[in-house]
């Protein structure tokens, strides 16, 4: 690294310089956030640092979910990896260990868990397993979803494929949204309107000789931008489902692992299903994720499958996870995960007070939803504010996202060590940039 | 952990009480090696220890490619992991720096990098290019075969499937095997009876509406069971892909990084791709894989598809995925697998002339098949001595496994820092284990 580097100069060319690499290396169009990227070097906690040493709140990165660099999940991974890490077709205690206590977080009959690295891979896994379970190929989802990467999990997203056809397998369905309920119905009329789409969706499959396999859905609907959905929904699409032998699966993958302020987001919404997908957050980084199912489902699929993981749930990827389970009872995450995001959607209420742009305010535990809208009444979304929003908020060190199919929701989604203090500066921050940007006018 | 565990019977019930949980907790017909299921607790090197500190070479484990636990990639891996662990939206140098160093090892036009986590999720990513850029869908490849456990990529696999049918936009070819010809054809021969079958795929599926996107296949058939197939074959199909505008994917996931005595399997059989999936090996165990094809190529699928990987290419990936591509330069391992290879290749060699059931032996670099036959004219497979063999072996403390479409060909894919030594072990074990089988009669 030149000396120039330290100069405002030389940090510009040095970053035109990434961009320049990144994209011959990595391709054109790979995802990166921010209309001036970030550079980071270093994570501790709640906190990233940049290449220059400047110090970011980091309230949107729910894969580090106990904290970046938390040094008793570094412990785990750094003592197993210089002793053994191999396949699990040999014994090791360690992995029955964590399949033990992760399954026993689980209501019955969910006691057996398929791990994989990935959650796409998870939710591929649960595709192919009530497939086989049903002898049958339909999966309803919603619009404005994503659940992964791979071909067959791909086919369910709406939400990064631009009016892009979805599967002949795969139907998706509107959910209600309180905020914008259409025809204004509330409550249980809202959820019967919601769920004819799914009793349509189930006929059609069983007319076109497809066959109903179930619903992949997540239950606190996360890349939907966590809309208030009624609490009859759920309930109705689980009753749906099983009137029709399908399988209810849960997409747990961003729910999970304490983010509601329960440790799963089923216990939540109270609604239970047959199947659970878990991922990111579930190794703290390191690439762990997981089929949850009853013996029954699992035994059946194995009895016919060979399905095996090279690196799933190899003792490496078992002690960290064992030692993100760990700390998340230890240091009362899930308790920490309710309390603070009350506190916190508390404060977003209050600030909803002062600034008309704030629509709604919504969402489970600390994952919170911030709606921006250029007029409450129409609910017109600001979506070109959102994108200010963001990038404001990353030059004064505090780092959220947007979602939502208007892409005008502030995603707030804090590591769940995040403390009444870090809400704090978060609340003071948006403040400032939202006073400061509607002042300049155009709210667009 | 009781003191009955120190005595014979207490260890047997151990491992009974193992094996119960293991079927409770991960499902029954989990897949496990050997009729005695070996409790390992440490790697290290070439060797693995079980619960009772006996030590086993290891002939099998090509993921813990450059030797199990070796300290410097483990020392990347807790650097790493201590320091910054985060999605690939931001800009790390580390992440670019092994990006640059691992495409420069490719021929051109393959310069540009897509990480995923596992080779399934590689080779589903390169379905996924492939279909893009030809718009058409259908894929061939080779019958026996697997090449992970996506929907997608499960597809392709014969291997695990007893006979259920592939995929309609899949197409299964056989491969010529140059121990059993068909016809007793001989090369250019052998080849072109072969590559009918390609091209009658082709026109089918055509014919069929469904389009050709390409041809997946390992270079050195190594699922297949290493067979000699005639060097004529893959530049045969490259020809026809090339031909019908499709797209030929090496999946490397076994082949690569020095397996073979070139670092890469497409060097090795002298026939270039234009799009190439890694994995296992690529992190020594750590969850990193990855798809490498020409800029052209990945900038094409990127400009209409939002792939993103969570996981994929993170900092503490690359810098393991870093430190084992180094591991393999300094400590020459690329010379070393063709050079002990060779040694162990020709030791196998004077055994045949010893060991009558040794029908055929072959096999690029460190990855040899041993073929058991009960005849050697008739080349009956000695499906049932190759079980016995391998599960004595391991009661001898030397690990190697069996495949093939008769399941009879020992595989023997150590890491590729075994030695000399090593191979003498082997050969010295396998020399003994064969004499007292063959002596106590009854090949079958």
């Amino acid at each position: 690294m030149s000396n120039t580097s330290t100069t405002s100069a030389g940090r510009a060319s040095q970053q035109t310089e990434l961009l320049r690499r990144r994209e011959k290396l990595l391709g054109k169009n790979t995802p990166l956030f921010y209309d001036q990227p970030l550079h980071l070097v270093r994570g501790q906690g709640v906190h990233l640092y940049d290449v220059n040493g400047h110090e970011y709140l980091d309230v949107y990165n729910n894969v580090a979910n106990v904290g970046h660099c938390h040094p008793r999940v570094v412990a785990a991974l750094s003592g197993q990896a210089s002793t053994l890490n191999i396949h699990t077709r040999y014994l090791h205690e360690a992995i029955l260990d964590y399949a033990e206590n992760l399954t026993s977080t689980f209501a019955d009959p969910l006691s057996t868990v398929m791990f994989t690295c990935t959650g796409s891979e998870a939710n591929d896994l649960a595709l192919r397993v009530a497939r086989h379970a049903t002898g049958a190929m339909g999966i309803i989802c919603t619009r404005e979803t994503y659940h992964g990467n791979t071909s067959a999990v791909d086919e369910l997203a709406t939400l990064f494929r631009a009016g892009e056809a979805v599967g002949a397998h795969v139907k998706s369905v509107p959910f209600p949204d309180g905020y914008r309920p259409e025809g204004g119905l509330q409550d249980q009329e809202l959820c019967d309107a919601y769920l004819r789409s799914i009793d349509q969706a189930i006929a059609e499959f069983q007319q076109e000789g497809i066959g109903f396999a179930g619903v992949l859905i997540c239950p606190i609907f996360a890349n939907e931008a966590v809309p208030n959905v009624p609490a009859g929904y759920l309930n109705g699409v689980a009753e749906r489902v099983q009137a029709h032998n399908g399988l209810l699966i849960f997409d747990e993958v961003q729910s999970g692992f304490g983010r509601t302020g329960q440790l799963w987001g089923y216990e939540y919404v109270g609604v239970q299903p047959d199947i659970v997908t878990l991922g990111k957050p579930m190794g703290n980084g390191h690439p762990i994720a997981a089929v949850v199912a009853s013996s029954e489902l699992v035994n059946a699929f194995r009895s016919d499958v060979m399905y095996f993981n090279t690196f799933g749930g190899n003792p490496v990827s078992c002690a960290v996870a064992q030692a993100v389970l760990d700390v998340i009872e230890d240091e009362q995450l899930v308790s920490n995960a309710r309390d603070v995001g009350h506190y916190l959607r508390s404060g977003l209420q209050d600030l909803q007070q002062v600034h008309e742009v704030m629509g709604d305010v919504r969402g489970p535990g600390l994952f919170l939803g911030v709606e921006l809208v250029s007029d409450r009444q129409a609910k017109q979304p600001a979506t070109q504010l959102a994108a200010q929003v963001i990038n404001t908020m990353k030059a004064k060190r505090v780092l959220i996202s947007k979602i939502g199919p208007f892409d005008n929701v502030l995603k707030i989604r804090p590591p769940i060590v995040f403390s009444k203090n870090n809400a704090d500066q978060l609340l003071d921050t948006l403040d400032e940039v939202l006073t400061e940007l509607v002042k300049q006018g155009g709210i667009s």
